[in-house]
């Protein structure tokens, strides 16, 4: 259920991470009315492009809530979220996204993940990065392995 | 350019992974002919639904090499990336893609990334997991103050 304190706290914390020298993106993790984690945009302060600020909320309330499986929490982030970044919602199994600004707002401050939108709407023949299949008959057998496994967590 | 040890690499990391309690996957980013980094999917064993191989993969060559910008590097995954790998990809600017099993294989075993990319090309209302929009008048301000800022690393 919306509430707009936590949406105000993913904005500040998008605010003072500028100052803390991140990237202008703050997200929230809410489960019951109660704030599990924050994430800032930390991509050039940790040397980690993958560490946005959804994808940094999400690893640090999996990482306090002992699971992989977020469900029956909500994200509010200050910004629309990158595939990237709406790929992490999707494994985590949030329930629900709140965000403020739009992709093409950060796209207007030189965040492009419009362009990734676009790519992911391309024939993989015409993406900017190539992507060739190799090796299809070797890389199966660690998927017949996994299928004959019994002990296997599966998510 | 292309060399097939290291998408042998990938698979046996992909294999080896399995009996270490991770998900059969596996990947290798190469530069120069030499393996900076391998990862695997760990998002069980660390309660971590981001630890997807390419994404550890990424994090490690990045910290080694020190810097967020992976150009002149090329990725070697054990199956073709998912919506979040693939944007972590191309925020990494990773070179070139070489992948071994694809999205449907996946699919098959029961990791459901073609669920993910068919979300993706969904209009957001009819998305499974809600988006919604809310302070957008209050969320602009960061991105304003990021615009004014004249030290900020971009990328």
């Amino acid at each position: 259920m919306y509430e707009k304190r936590f949406m105000k706290r993913a904005i500040s914390v998008s605010l003072k991470n500028i100052d803390k020298g991140g990237g202008p993106f703050g997200a929230v993790i809410v489960r019951d009315g109660k704030i599990i984690a924050t994430g800032a945009n930390r991509v050039t302060c940790n040397n980690d492009p993958t560490a946005h600020a959804e994808v940094m909320a999400i690893r640090k309330a999996a990482k306090k809530l002992g699971t992989f499986d977020l469900s029956g929490c909500e994200i509010y982030t200050s910004c629309e979220p990158c595939p990237m970044c709406l790929g992490a919602i999707y494994w985590a199994h949030l329930d629900r996204i709140y965000y403020g600004n739009t992709k093409r707002d950060a796209a207007a401050i030189g965040f492009d993940d419009s362009f990734i939108y676009d790519e992911l709407d391309l024939k993989k023949e015409d993406r900017k990065i190539q992507i060739i299949q190799k090796l299809p008959n070797e890389a199966i057998e660690a998927f017949r392995y996994w299928e004959n496994k019994t002990d296997k967590i599966e998510y």
